[in-house]
């Protein structure tokens, strides 16, 4: 890379990855001139007229993004002509996984199509000696045995020399929520490259906005991998969430409470990556990156399927009626008629409805009772939920479910006054949130606690 | 508890964890009166002859047993009418699962049989103000339903005052090595009680001899509760290391290093519980514990198996097959005559055969070679192994597997001695221990890792 002229980096795909990276490049001391595409024009249009597209809690991303309308450093386009204008491209377009699940069984396909055709249009537009980081979670094998070959044809049709593209892996571990910038700057990071060169050009551009000092850079031999490392990451969470289910089960039986056990359990630093029970898995990464191995095993590498890692997607899609099935034990003796639910994201304290477990259960909910309200002030107002807090203030509900444990429900006093006039409410909570409330005098369901 | 007059503790069963828990008793601050009931005539007899019935890296061990027959607080005995003598009684006999299990499927029942008998024997002969607490790891609630319903019978028969019965569950967490003692003193420990009184009696004594200003002690509200902390901590170790299994294939099939991956991720907290593909599952614990609670589950509760548990014990059982595939693989192309396996603990650095994954596949490699041979310093000679190092030093041999992975097999150079005459040795590696070995040539196949 010219060290003496201004750097081009293309983002494709602007979503909750992309549009951070973005500005996170923007903002780095190497000033990118950051091109982002995107296919959505509503988006683009919004980020060009300086709107920022995300809600977010943490301040940084608002003053990036203002830093970057000001410095003019970055770009979104819907015109992937573009592309041949970068030197670095980062691939942060979603991978979908299409599922279709019961109770007993999970079929599912991973969508590449998209995926491609935007490889494609890099491969026709790109310079030939452009950087290509895939940062989006793929199946493993992805680089070696689907980019690398799609590149390939192209260059060969422009007539140009193959060996002269770098193609770098290196997965984000982006979280939305009050770290969200820093949850690129400030973490470890994994990488690894096609060949050395596509390997050390992907070290160095990396090392230009992470803090390596802190977080120093970790190679992998392979792309396959690096793209491995990722998928097990989220798979190791998935099942140790899904390995609690039974767990939580097992104590409503024994009437004991496994919140409490598991605190006590969770003191041994060998042990202190254990779960606790809950509502549902929701969000982009632990509902799908598990199959995406396995598939990759199935279909790229003609192997085993991963049925242990599957068996917990299936696991932790089903958990929310484990809740649901609670409500639905009430309305047999007691007909709810109003049903207030607080907090539909799928993690705490952050607004994101992305797969939420609120989603699997809400048809059933708003059957089950006359009147379902649900009160998510992280959340803009939608067809789920109201984020006015006047519209439910003075209701009556026969059922209140915490569905999401956001801090504000109790550092605002929200449950609080919505209980003045619910003294009566059965309260159900999922994550034991509101244990030691000496205020709630309510009658408190837990899941996974029997006692 | 009388403070004036010196206190007498019985331990019920001097295994693994009670001849040791004896030692730290009768070493402790209190200088415990010790009375070591057993049923074994050849260990009572050792023990009360001054000899040390295990072999232990931890010479704390040594230190601790010198001092309690210098100080004559500790006697071994088969008398079970001693227990009269006794104002503690902690239970540390063993609980055994009688397993059945082939590739697909996993048999197995918990035989309470000897534990109940022992509970009796408690309950005919002890103080009816005694104090007993419960070590043995147990389905949960065995405490409430198996030993207090023995215990309130016994006490009928001897028309005594059953509320006088204190009974509190504290789980050991033993664990055999250089730190063997500190494992019981230096260690976080959960403690519960049938009632108030058998809660803070429980607290008091265990505050005698566990360093609590380091280790503060964790209450949990009832016996069952602190019995199924037990067994979900074993279950959460079990599971984790049966979700490497898959992943462990995979990786062989998709041509990368699963070591070398699982050590980047493990870098970030939130998955430093991470485990390594390896060998196999052995020991007391983990290879049945995750079975007592899905048997309590079933057969105290009347409700549902834990299913995903009782799979990891499954899928643990089998591993060590996979290891012996690779043999099995070598000798279709290559007839092997001689394999030397070099450790076959179940865990580095201790010498303790039982459930040794090793065990399970010894048969197999018996009649695959012409000669096995086995070298392991740790475990005492017997019918497996030799633990002369002479015996092998100068013999060749086709396959060497490292069936645990020792430390003194390279700090005191065993290895490198053995590959002097054995350059064209393949070596079995499901440990990734020789990894960084410049010195040796030799071809390796590693367990986790196809690149």
């Amino acid at each position: 890379m010219d060290e003496s002229k201004k750097i081009s980096v293309g983002v494709l795909g602007l979503g909750f990855v992309g549009f951070v990276m973005s500005l996170v490049l923007a903002n780095s001391r190497k000033k990118y001139n950051v091109i982002g595409f995107d296919i959505d024009p509503q988006l683009v249009k919004k980020i060009n007229s300086g709107i920022l597209p995300i809600k977010s809690s943490d301040k940084n991303v608002n003053i990036f993004f203002k830093n970057s309308i000001k410095n003019k450093n970055f770009q979104a386009t819907l015109d992937q002509s573009k592309i041949s204008l970068c030197d670095v491209i980062i691939i942060d377009i979603n991978l979908d996984v299409i599922k279709e699940n019961n109770l007993d069984n999970l079929e599912f396909d991973v969508d590449l199509n998209p995926f491609k055709k935007a490889i494609k249009t890099v491969g026709e537009n790109c310079k030939e000696d452009v950087l290509v980081i895939v940062e989006t979670t793929v199946p493993p094998g992805t680089c070696e045995m689907v980019i690398k070959p799609i590149m390939k044809k192209c260059y060969k049709q422009r007539g140009i020399d193959f060996n002269k593209l770098k193609i770098g892996h290196s997965y984000e571990r982006v979280m939305p929520g009050p770290d969200y910038i820093n949850s690129i700057i400030n973490f470890p990071r994994v990488y690894s490259g096609i060949n050395k060169i596509s390997e050390s050009q992907t070290k160095e551009f990396l090392e230009t906005f992470i803090n390596t000092d802190l977080f120093p850079l970790q190679k992998l031999h392979s792309t396959t991998a690096s793209e491995t490392a990722k998928v097990l990451e989220n798979s190791y969470r998935a099942m140790n969430i899904a390995f609690i289910d039974e767990w939580t089960k097992f104590a409503e039986t024994a009437g004991i409470n496994l919140h409490e056990i598991i605190s006590v359990i969770k003191v041994r630093p060998t042990h202190n990556n254990m779960m606790l029970p809950g509502f549902g898995v929701g969000g982009y990464c632990l509902t799908k990156d598990p199959l995406l191995a396995s598939w990759a095993s199935q279909n790229l590498f003609k192997s085993i399927a991963l049925s242990q890692s599957e068996k917990s997607v299936l696991i932790n899609d089903n958990m929310p009626f484990h809740t649901l099935d609670k409500i639905i034990e009430i309305n047999k003796t007691n007909k709810i008629k109003n049903i207030l639910v607080l907090g539909i994201s799928y993690l705490k304290n952050i607004g994101d409805l992305r797969y939420s477990p609120f989603l699997k259960i809400s048809d059933s909910l708003k059957k089950l009772c006359d009147n379902l309200l649900i009160f998510d002030p992280l959340i803009d107002k939608n067809k789920y939920t109201t984020n006015s807090f006047s519209e439910i203030k003075n209701k009556r509900f026969d059922v209140i479910l915490i569905g999401c444990p956001h801090d504000i429900f109790i550092t605002e006093s929200f449950l609080f006054k919505i209980l003045k006039n619910n003294k009566d409410s059965i309260i159900i909570d999922p994550f034991n949130f509101i244990q030691n409330s000496e205020e709630i005098k309510n009658k408190i369901i837990l899941i996974g606690n029997g006692k």
